[in-house]
């Protein structure tokens, strides 16, 4: 039998459109055994929330309620950007022991993971008993050991949807169109717009993750030579890509409380780059004149109502509810993990890693998914892992001309 | 009995979600009267493709996959942007006599109104008899004497739910968030951010339309008290903002071959507002850090897979076979225009109105539409008007503290 007390279920880092869903999970399978948890809390903005002392008693929502919320994009608990400090674990654990509270399921990406990891650590060392989980999830996708993390199957299904939408555009009045996709370290996201590609010809032409170093001159070069052969070229670009030992393309400003710098939010990278290539075309081609221009993703991509993966949404809900169902089963603490089944089919199943091993660190896209050129990435390997997270995708039809 | 002969058909201007079902309107309807209509070709990118002999026949597309393009954002047969000049005239009239047209259909915003308001009057100039009719299609919603346009629907669909999400995500994550619009002239797109808010204190808290003259210092004050007040703002800017007089807000370089500035594909509005409202709290409110962000939701807005409004989709295609009823019912000029008709629930019907009532010229949303500090829309005004166009947008549930 477990030990009966307390949850606290949080919300941290950047919001996902799926991440209510993990949130649901965590809830509905702790309400369901009252016996061992005899409360279900939720910290309104993460731990801050539990510094503060600001919670929301489960006990008072309606099933219809909580599920009209799991399908609702962004953290319904309200999220945090505050990593946990010694000082922080003191005002922790004098709060966990005033509540009772013994299970602690903390959703979110790397940054959570190592917030979680601490608090475990805490608890270890003050000799509290604690069960500690975190539940994954990253627009980024870049966790390790999971296979994929909830919430990037739905931000992929925005930038693939989003590059079909734009290569359309693109192909009726030609230009050249730079659009600039999230994700810091990894290039996933960036890579998802592969699957706009429905026919030949189709954008993005050139795909540019922060997995290998950026260029200006043979980006130039690269456009350029798409943009004569078809008249148009589009352009995806993550936000993270950099020069050689991490070099910056252009300089940015903010640094937010984890020493991440600032790179959404802005239309600084594609504005530059965009400035950047007409200023090269005018050099190369002046006797022509240039449509340029550059989108940047933003926020938009991050949890967008009505543009959902069902595959996403009812994983990241099994992430809530598989971290619940391992510390009912004794585990004490982890994060829960993905790994695909054997089998032609899609398939997953959970399974829990160690806290250390997802914290911190996070994983970039392997260099074997990009092109030698790194202007691209290598279809063959990125479109059978990345279809089945996005779905299917909307119809798109051509004249036959 | 109509003169048969040839449909020349085409679209130009910037593409819609919704911009080929009109096209496929028209095309369906002229394929069902063979013996009026005896080719139906498509101009490939507008009058251009009539200019240089590039169409596409009909006659070869299967019926699955006309009903295939319908359902595609952006111009099918692809755009342009060009106005006729009497030049041009005298070799698009060369190309009719060449083909046998007798019927052309054009499909855009006002600035394709207008071209094919002088390709009629060139007609009539020459004496040659021609049946010509303009299409409405703008995201902007900004052509005279009808109730809307096709096409701004989805793009208000977009827009409300962009505005949801990223509301939703403010409120997880607090701080200052400006989105800028499409809408160069008119603030109907930035107004549908207002379908956005689902519960007391939802953004967008602030909608400035392009409508009313802009002032930053006014736009800092305002943002400062919401800012105060709720310890977050959520702001709806019209890239078409200006101060008296069309004074411009920052500077801006490219021109069109209409004579319009860009305004998009670029984030330059939203990164000047931000860093001008950063500026200003740091005089107000120094012993704050403040988290200012924006995001220009560009091209994505206007031909989204997947985010179309259903009402939308069916009135583009019935501006279509209403252009050609028209023709076929012995009207020789005019636009398709829609009004409401009476009665609680939404319904509409289409009326031909003459091409010069339309083209050129714009029609701003009414003053009365905008509250009188010129910082937000009137609800009771805007919402009975969009909400119909919009159709239903994604539940959205909140816990309850």
């Amino acid at each position: 039998m477990s030990l009966s007390g307390t949850v606290i279920v949080g919300q941290s880092g950047g919001p996902t459109a799926v991440i209510n869903q993990t949130l649901i999970g965590v809830v509905q399978a702790c309400l369901a055994q009252p016996q061992v948890f005899t409360k279900v809390l939720g910290a309104i903005h993460g731990i801050q929330g539990i510094l503060d002392g600001k919670f929301h008693d489960f006990a008072n929502e309606t099933q219809a309620n909580l599920e009209l919320v799991a399908g609702t994009p962004s953290a319904a608990l309200k999220s945090v950007r505050h990593k946990a400090t010694p000082a922080d674990g003191t005002r922790i654990f004098a709060r966990f022991k005033e509540l009772g509270v013994r299970y602690f399921f903390y959703i979110g990406g790397n940054d959570t993971a190592e917030t979680t990891n601490i608090i475990n650590e805490l608890a270890h060392a003050e000799g509290y008993e604690l069960t500690c989980f975190h539940c994954p999830k990253t627009i980024d996708n870049d966790l390790r050991v999971t296979d994929h993390c909830p919430g990037f199957g739905s931000a992929a299904k925005f930038v693939a949807q989003a590059f079909m939408g734009d290569n359309l555009d693109n192909r009726s009045l030609a230009g050249i169109k730079i659009n600039i996709v999230m994700g810091r370290n990894a290039g996933w996201l960036t890579a998802a717009s592969v699957l706009a590609r429905q026919f030949p010809g189709d954008g993005p032409h050139l795909i540019y993750c922060p997995e290998v170093d950026f260029s200006l001159a043979a980006f130039c070069t690269d456009v350029e030579a798409i943009y004569r052969k078809l008249g148009r070229c589009v352009i995806a670009v993550s936000e993270g890509i950099h020069g050689p030992a991490g070099k910056e393309i252009i300089s940015l400003g903010e640094v937010d409380s984890h020493g991440n710098k600032q790179l959404s939010g802005s239309g600084a990278l594609g504005d530059a780059l965009s400035d950047i290539l007409k200023a090269h075309l005018a050099k190369t081609w002046p006797e022509k004149k240039h449509r340029v221009r550059a989108d940047t993703f933003g926020y938009l991509q991050r949890c967008f109502p009505g543009v959902v993966s069902a595959t996403d949404a009812a994983e990241a809900r099994q992430a809530g509810t598989a971290a619940v169902a391992a510390a009912l089963a004794g585990v004490t603490s982890g994060s829960i993990a993905f790994r695909r089944t054997a089998g032609a089919e899609y398939h997953i199943e959970t399974f829990v890693t160690p806290l250390p091993t997802v914290a911190k660190d996070t994983r970039p896209m392997p260099r074997t998914y990009i092109n030698a050129a790194g202007n691209d990435v290598v279809t063959a390997e990125v479109v059978p892992y990345l279809a089945p997270l996005v779905g299917p995708l909307p119809p798109i039809g051509q004249l036959k001309f």
